[in-house]
């Protein structure tokens, strides 16, 4: 598909600088784009390089102010312009017909919306029920009396097990593991032998609704109760979350994050990638924990956390910048040291300092 | 289900402080639990909590002096009573009836134990043997000539690579894989290009008895003969163990820890999550790996160990707290180098100090 | 499988130095290794335990000069010879002969090289392309007009979402995951209410030949155009790759690495264990960027990096070293601040040091 940039303002909005006529084919970063592509500048970090980019055109908000030698349309809100034209070349979205492929297998009380798919290879145990228009891709195992809502996407290989609840329009990637036994177990003397005895598990995973989880996610069952994930709760990839712990609504964890046991997380709180917390702290509301961080004490809400251990954000950079220059520091206290030395020593000399005090 | 706490206490054993009467249906955390559920103490953070509950009983250890509104059970062993009181409300534990699905895929020449289950689409190979009464629960693939003891029970999607080994009561979780290569190249020029060359890896992985491997866990081949897994050892989610490791009885291993090649870790050791050792390590008996902890050298037995490098516990927290307050330290030598200057000043003014000493 | 020593001499080159009668009949390391096993020294860290060895040979290169009570293969290149001798008495690899088990699920327009082994409970979508004597172990999933090369090698559950891109001899291990929405997300008020909207992941995943991936890593596809892994990338287990970024060729990623959006990886660089890299960097050729690195900026050409953050190898190692001794070093500045104080006291005295200068 091929469409002016007049046409692409025509559809997304914006204002026009310079020429429409231009023939535009797809989408592509700013280094990378050719003369029939449009790019786009949401990232400061890549505004020196519009001078020099050979794209047909290049979207921009108002916080550019550079000149380039390609048309440019002018949007107030520019992640949203962009992801408007990706649609615009994206090729069409992949769709499941509704229908239960030959090969799934369904236990007899399994309770099906209208319109589902469920497709080859998956498997449905007894009890389950599965909400309208959801569909699972192939290969998915949903395990006795586990409830899944209306209009959910799973891919494949997902594993949920027995009991698990989730919501509706929940997409859950390739992989991703719900309700797995929590990590419990007590060391025993048994007749003057060591035992591990396991701790049973016998809580529940509950999914909100509008719930994205990355591909080969674990999130463990509660030993009782629960282990929550809130609405709109958004999940990255590789991430860890422990037995009953509980995440609040539109909160987001980026990739390879793990969080202990008993944790409790806010709302609106953002945990970047391969951040850790540990067990039975709480992370209030609108916190931010970078990325790396390792969490040993509560959180308070709105705060900013990172650092090894964690503490507050500006905190931890200056305590980081002063590691790098720690060797330097250590030169400055030897030479103060040798310094010292001699004042000392000047101070001790035979009719010097001390010797009126001594009087 | 209901019970009274008087039949609480008959079924688990302790002492009953208070009325036996109120009628109990459940059991919650502290801060969640309502009239009719009851709640514990086994964590010394919570106590403070237990002047307010609003649950219906308090089970409580020796440890916890204060009081509450509520009849207490007191008991000697707070985490196995607690245990015992989730079993008394758990839903019944899903089971397997022994069986092979008609999806599942055997090779002729697998050799299965009495009352296996073997679920839906799970995939056997040629020379697979399972033992008596274990469950695969749905697709999981066992490769060619491995072996699976007694009693196992594994979750979904689990993958067996070929001639792996795996004991009595094993449990495995879902995603988990066993057996993948180890990690090893060796770069190489062939007609004046580079080529990354693949090391063979020829050995097996070789699991004990008792053990539990968590969800998505990955385990690796031996270059040659194993990487291997003692009895009762106990591994979390998303745990990496690379080629040649090799791992002692009843040691524990919480999520996201990585274990390079070779590494041999002693019994009864605790790796704390996202923990990391370097390749050819030997961690001893009993020794405990703090959570994130970069271990670069030999763990001696016994010792605790954490930080970035991993050093002593003590050592490693005092470090840390020194980072967190290294910019006031910098600036302590920034104003003992002014002070210092100005008495060195002095010390250089004519009639002064040093004059006696030239003399 | 035996042969003696003067025969292994003859399959894989080197020099005998003592014995060639004794049979051998496998491989073991140093510690571990009996009269019948050979071993080898391609680690100094091991040079110490051929001294007293119980092994019946021993492979070494010339960098080991010492001395040991069984006969020794001397070598050029020790890693090859011992691949090679690996290799000798490895067990038969595992062979997967062409055909398509009955229960693959495959679509009606799907491409099928020939010779090609599509193993039980796969399924490929429409679209789907998959090049001569490629081997699907087991319950792969290939999603719609996905293309996958010849000669490779996928293993049990393996996921490959669609549009993907794979070329020649790749190997992908259990539970790999290529081609998962990238995480991206916008938060917005709607109603007053806060929702987080996705941003459409519109790209592919693209592979190059020879490219190998660990078991349950998972690899994003772009926003718009590609995430790309050039050839002969081998990437260990539990690798997280986020959308857009791309990998230079012979690129070596291990276990645990996780690499954020839009990061531009050169050719030849090694990420060690653990390691992380933030969002928009660039990483140039030959880099090295050592274990649990996080690296927050851009990492020239050539250079080494480690440490949080990351830093010059050098740098960090210095910075590393003096945290360990920062306790000492504030007991230093707190010291001369009782010396300084005890002179600064002393020059303020009555008939001191200051009267000359305020003469």
């Amino acid at each position: 598909m091929t469409l002016t940039v007049a046409q692409i303002v025509e559809r997304i909005g914006g204002a026009l600088e310079g020429d429409g006529c231009a023939a535009i084919g797809g989408i592509a970063g700013i280094a990378d784009a050719g003369p029939s592509e449009i790019t786009f500048l949401s990232n400061a970090r890549y505004f020196a390089a519009a001078a020099t980019t050979r794209a047909g055109a290049v979207i921009a908000g108002r916080e550019w102010t550079g000149s380039c030698n390609a048309p440019v349309i002018r949007v107030k809100d520019i992640e949203k312009a962009t992801a408007a034209v990706i649609l615009l070349f994206a090729p069409p979205e992949v769709r499941f017909e509704p229908g239960i492929h030959a090969t799934a297998v369904i236990a007899g009380n399994v309770k099906l919306g209208k319109d589902v798919y469920i497709g080859p290879c998956c498997v449905l145990e007894s009890g389950v029920s599965v909400g309208d228009r959801t569909v699972l891709v192939a290969g998915c195992y949903l395990g006795m009396d586990s409830v899944v809502g209306s209009d959910c996407l799973f891919y494949s290989h997902v594993s949920i097990r027995e009991r698990t609840r989730i919501g509706d329009r929940a997409i859950i990637h390739c992989g991703a593991v719900l309700g797995s036994d929590g990590y419990g177990f007590v060391p025993e003397q048994k007749d003057g032998k060591l035992i591990i005895r396991k701790i049973p598990q016998a809580g529940i995973v509950q999914i909100g609704d509008d719930v994205e989880i990355g591909a080969n996610v674990t999130i463990d069952r509660a030993r009782f109760g629960r282990t929550r994930i809130g609405n709109s709760v958004k999940i990255d990839n590789l991430v860890h979350i422990a037995h009953n712990v509980s995440i609040g609504d539109c909160t987001g964890i980026v990739a390879q994050v793990g969080i202990s046991g008993s944790v409790t997380v806010g709302s609106r709180v953002i945990l970047y990638g391969q951040a850790g917390v540990a067990g039975h702290l709480e992370i209030g509301d609108g916190a931010i924990v970078g990325a790396r961080a390792a969490v040993t004490k509560d959180v308070p809400p709105g705060t900013h956390v990172s650092g090894y251990p964690a503490m507050s954000h500006d905190k931890s950079a200056k305590a980081h910048a002063g590691l790098m220059r720690l060797p330097q520091l250590k030169n400055r206290v030897t030479s103060i040291e040798q310094r010292l030395a001699m004042l000392e020593c000047v101070s001790d000399a035979p009719g010097n300092v001390e010797r009126p005090a001594k009087k």
